[in-house]
């Protein structure tokens, strides 16, 4: 098989070759659907994962969750909060990526601290890593907002089953790295809870800006996505390294696409949708109780 | 001193303000430069953190260290790869964050599996992360190649020190998490090493990508930056999160302001750059033998 890889590569290669361009091969992460034994048995521990507290609150008081606070899931220094608790028989650990301290120093007024909710890849890879290994779930949840796409159909506040991730500011023009940067993949399977819930289905796409350059946006294109996240690519990837099934419930607080500025539209409407994802992510939850993984 | 927040936050919400226009406020994670009573005792353990095998193999060979290949040390599916051994009475751990296998598909040829050096910031974080708490480091060398900026002087082969790092392509125009997507951080603070082995000292911005888009250049050019790597700020970031001493040892292989392709003179100098920061990450590996953190 070496000449065809050979030429994928010279397929691939061009560093100066259009974003754009469909190259001669295409790839993808193979997904890995199946869960072993565990799609027999009823799901039992769900891990929900949030950036923002904004996202996690609703969620919190909807399944009566506690906020663990000895702290010993996580280490020292850490800002992860974990929220727990036992809905429908189900054991929903909720964990929140916390606030990072930014020290704001103000030329006349010295420095203030102040907590930032740790948004973006890093932190949503670390806790997904963190939290699985710590809490082995049968399924993981990665729930937020996202920008969305006018052009593809998203309107604000609908709320997306994604069916695919990729990033689109992992820009490695050499070889077959730029498939890993790119890092496409699909989700664990639910047909039979998109059908009873009546969900939307589309691709997401993220990266760690909530703007998007010109350069995102071919990307973005090329991976064919509705809605555009921080968060959820990453947290795909480290569900697939470590063999957890995961699906991802993304609210469209703005369009990214239209007319108003990105970071305007989603403060205007960060709220309100917080509440819609929260009721679909409820729903979500409800319909997999008593469910093993190969029923969803 | 809440006033002067809201000020604060009012100089730097706009989100239409352009990136290179300086705000009102300055903000920095503060220096974690006391390692406690660890600063009193000699170093015992050093973690190695490399993003490619390129990078990796020279130190392997450089400091006779042996492939952990019982993997125990990271669960089962992670790519990441320990070599350890003891030089000069030194533990040394260095840890490659691993090929990722990408599925490969050919319209005519069928599948191949690939593997691509894990690079990039995900990688990075979850390594530090995983290693840190598996193996208790004294210090964490994050060593690798880096493009360099010609305008403030860098040339291919250089090897800098790092004095700080930042982020280029995390931008978050909402008030002061502005500032957490920078993530600005100052380095640990090694004089004597700089002084002893005639270091060139200078600025780190990390991003995704090997390429430079024009929104990179301008928060890179906003971060000071003489060099520019794709892991160096989120390894700092886990290190400062778990108060482990980090420094960073990066090696031009291409200039990014410069009239040639990153990639082409990236892939050209490789391998001649990797043995030039070997030589490095050695003679600061024998510096540090038998001295206390205080002493660096």
């Amino acid at each position: 098989m070496a000449p065809p890889v050979k030429n994928a590569v010279r397929a691939a290669a061009a560093p100066t070759e259009e974003w754009s361009s469909q190259p001669e091969v295409t790839a993808a992460h193979p997904p890995k659907n199946a869960a072993g034994d565990g799609d027999r048995r009823p799901i039992s521990t769900v891990l929900i994962i949030i950036a923002m507290q904004t996202e996690a609150l609703p969620l919190v008081n909807k399944f009566h969750l506690s906020e663990d606070i000895d702290g010993s899931l996580f280490p020292k220094g850490v800002p992860w909060v974990r929220y727990h608790g036992i809905y429908k028989e189900l054991h929903i650990n909720l964990v929140w990526t916390g606030k990072d301290s930014i020290l704001v120093e103000f030329s006349k007024f010295g420095c203030v601290l102040a907590g930032v909710d740790s948004i973006g890849t890093i932190s949503a890879s670390l806790v997904s890593y963190a939290s699985i290994q710590a809490l082995k779930p049968d399924l993981i949840i990665n729930a937020g907002t996202a920008g969305g796409f006018k052009a593809k159909g998203a309107c604000v506040a609908d709320v997306y089953l994604v069916s695919n991730v990729a990033f689109h500011d992992r820009r490695i023009p050499i070889h077959v790295n730029y498939l890993y940067g790119i890092g496409a993949r699909q989700t664990f399977s639910t047909p039979n809870l998109i059908d009873e819930l009546n969900l939307k289905v589309g691709k997401l796409s993220t990266g760690d800006s909530l703007d998007m350059s010109p350069q995102d946006e071919v990307l973005i294109l090329a991976n064919d996505a509705v809605v555009k996240d921080m968060e959820g690519a990453a947290v795909a990837y480290v569900a697939d390294l470590l063999s957890v099934p995961a699906i991802f419930i993304k609210a469209v607080t703005n369009t990214v696409d239209g007319q108003k500025s990105i970071a305007e539209e989603f403060l205007q409407n960060l709220i309100a949708v917080c509440t819609t994802l929260a009721q679909t992510v409820s729903q979500v939850v409800d319909f997999i109780s008593g469910k093993c993984l190969s029923e969803l």
